[in-house]
């Protein structure tokens, strides 16, 4: 009985199993964004609905940060710790991933992003109906449509936003190429979440008086897509003179700018036993050089 | 005479050692939970009681994550460090752990807790009868009960409150079952209690404003009932529509969903060199496999 | 010529070399204890000799704790990095060092921390002249000797005092015994200072409004004196109702029942290939016993 | 075709990488300091710009301490990341360096300062224009000058000025030499970054009161000369009685007396296999000796 009761599980078991190693890259890129946001959104929710008293710019900031970090941790086996379309963009095109991925981990990315808003409406559902009389504003100080996507301080020019975005984001992707750059001094393995969650604390203490440094195009328009849904209303894109694009499109410049960087003024430097440059796009056995670059 | 002297104190030693494997391990989760009680409560005790001169949202968070990852040091290698039952509850359910150690475990950490609240109680003792003339308070400025329990917001309803408990422990087990599988990223040994410590500030700082992210019946109703003994009053239970089963009851479920989502949607696609999946629950070696995957 | 020269530089460096074992490790006691003094205390001159603007709870006790780990890097290697005569006091007691060297470790810690006032005293001696008129206050809005000592707030009575160093201290030898347990969880070695900082910041955020958990005679006692002689006057030892034997007496008491509890609950269960528990205080390794068990 | 192409590439790759050692070390510093100072000044400049609204001492200590951090992660490998001239100088005069690389470095790391100050001015360009209705002021509580270089307190003295940017310099490179010392406790390789980035925390937020805690002529004098030259006027040399210089000198002499201190009551006692002391400054294998040491 027991051995037939096994049988039984083990089919159940494999039947939900995924062969196809794109599915669970995607299902963990899925997952890790909506980590990344219901904790991170979350932490800007817990000091924006309690008006300061139970967080501020340390506890914010850190949150998110280290939020990046358990999303990497959950993911970083499976599908690389991506986590943001503008990381995914960079590492096809400086051949660390295969460009057939691309929508797959982009699609997982927005999904997983948009379903965590939309989790973390629901656990401060009280919270939000009971802040400014249920209404969801996007402007004032009851505002609370930051909690979920950014949005410019009010000095800036969308030239000054567009130029912060690209910037912060080239910070991001140099750092993170070096801390995967195992010619350079590197982290050790199973750290490499939290010196990313230090970096994104430098990052956003530094660099988010603009804008919030959002660098990521997931983490800022699914969750602005949900806001505009769920009640706050289609002005979420309008205001800021239609800021909306600048974390989508910004970061994606600024990646490939980051990588470029590093790649040029680092990486190519290295002394190299094998004088041939073309391992980078070879057809043979992408798999493991992505793994062994990225991971 | 020194080797006779060597006998005696060895006998007397050997007297103190405990054979059963069973006893040891109560004895850690006890002594773990107890120093987490008593340093995690504590940094919520410095912040009420100095009323926020000598602490605040910073440092009770970070000084109750750090009190678990403190927790997790003394007790890891003997016990898993649960310290929690929801914990012990998903190591259970999952087969990393058999049931028969269940009770045990449970009864060491509420054990643990009890004493810990007590004992923070004395070493404030002084601070408790000065800060409201003697009087041990429940609700208004002068309270004190929330130093030990948590209470759920005003504007929190059960539903919600509940819907948050399961939530948050929901994250949390994701995490534990994440940063403990060999097979994704994994976290250096011996740092593990300081990536739980960093995921318990992220949780207590994105997921704390509903009512004070327990994620833990024994952190919970075990310093309340302290509480309810030492002169708050049974009105510790009752308060907030009688919240105090939502940090009991909805961690367990929350703790179970949790390992759900990591098991179905990251674990079980790993790529298997034995595609027996019937390894969990196998009678011949639980003791090695439990400690190879919580440890 | 070169060799020659190089003859001469040889012998000159030989002759600082110290060749006595104790002779180095006081030394190195000596550096850690005024590296921790300077900077620790540095940290609450910065918070009190700027009124809040540059420092607070949390750079105060980041910086003390921090200040701590900094010290251990400088003298871990070499005496252990106890930089704490309770610590050197239950490490004796409990057989991870000879007692010999006992007063040698003491006194160098207690040179080391009159040292380390006397330069932060120089450091900041602009700082001070101009904080309140020039005036050395111990008690008062404009007090500057708790940023050399600690002093009991003010409802707090001696009993309890005593009662709170020795249980912090017991708190910091359970864990340090528990980090350097090599048969527990343990500590990547490299990081103990770091995982000791992060005990020291639970501490101090927890345990610290009694009277701002010192745990330290040396780290009290000597910066104390040193108030004493620089022009704060005597009544640094006679304020709080003569409470500065307080954090020297406490620490040893608390210390020894911290180790107590963590080899009775802990250490003494672990499996052991070896059934003779003779091992300690053996006469014939004694050094290499010591620093495989403290470092 | 495609090996046509790839020649083709592979020869304009050849031609970007630098052949000499000098040139991409160089380089590496150029960019570390840079990064260094867009992130750390940034960090003040939101603390700044936001009249502490998102900023202030804590995140931006831990800014500016994890900015170098990152930093050293980026050239770490290379270069070794000194990011600091004081640094080189003291690596150069104990033997760690060759003094033929040390104008490359410094050049570099002046250069690299000063690039990322007219960065940083970029990004917040919006910012700095709105803040005082688009003066740029040195003093009073509009001024912006000392987000680039560091000033001293009202209090201070030159004399005092000075002693603490020695004093502060000889604790960072009495650190610098134990992280670094193998036969020390050490740190993890990888982890070196991090702890400095802690030390970082600790030196400005104990000895940060005086001027700011520079420890860095290129931090400090680059930034300050830019200010001098995009509209703050080079009233930023003369205030604070001609401060500009302490930041430059104090920390050389710093620098010199740290390693002395750590060399001669700590490292020249190591116990030592080998006799010899001449190891230091040997003409045949100095590129691997420093590696092994800095590194």
């Amino acid at each position: 009985m027991r051995s037939e009761n096994g049988q039984k599980t083990k089919s159940f078991k494999q039947r939900l199993v995924l062969k196809n190693s794109l599915a669970k890259e995607a299902l963990s890129e899925f997952l890790g964004t909506f980590i990344m946001i219901v904790l991170g959104c979350g932490s800007v929710a817990q000091a924006v609905l309690s008006r300061g008293h139970f967080g501020g710019i340390v506890t914010l900031n850190v949150g998110f940060a280290m939020s990046v970090a358990m999303a990497i941790y959950v993911t970083g086996g499976v599908s690389g710790g991506h986590i943001n379309p503008a990381v995914s963009f960079a590492m096809c095109l400086f051949g660390r991933m295969k460009w057939f991925k691309f929508p797959f981990y982009v699609g997982a990315q927005f999904l997983g992003a948009f379903v965590g808003a939309a989790t973390l409406f629901g656990i401060y559902y009280d919270g939000f109906m009971s802040f400014a009389g249920g209404k969801l504003l996007i402007v004032g100080e009851n505002a609370t449509a930051h909690i979920f996507a950014t949005y410019p301080a009010p000095y800036l020019s969308l030239t000054n936003a567009f130029a912060d975005q690209v910037m912060s984001t080239m910070f991001l992707l140099i750092l993170v190429f070096a801390i995967f750059d195992s010619k350079n001094l590197g982290v050790p393995r199973g750290l490499e979440p939290i010196v990313i969650g230090l970096l994104i604390i430098v990052l956003s203490g530094s660099l988010g008086l603009n804008s919030g440094c959002a660098m990521n195009p997931a983490r800022d328009l699914s969750p602005r897509l949900f806001t505009a849904l769920a009640g706050w209303g289609f002005e979420v894109f309008t205001v800021g003179n239609n800021f909306w694009w600048i974390p989508v499109v910004g970061p994606l410049v600024g990646a490939v700018i980051g990588g470029l960087v590093y790649v040029l003024l680092i990486e190519i430097h290295h002394p190299n036993p094998n004088p041939d440059f073309e391992v980078e796009q070879s057809e043979d056995k992408p798999e493991k050089y992505e793994f062994s670059v990225i991971m």
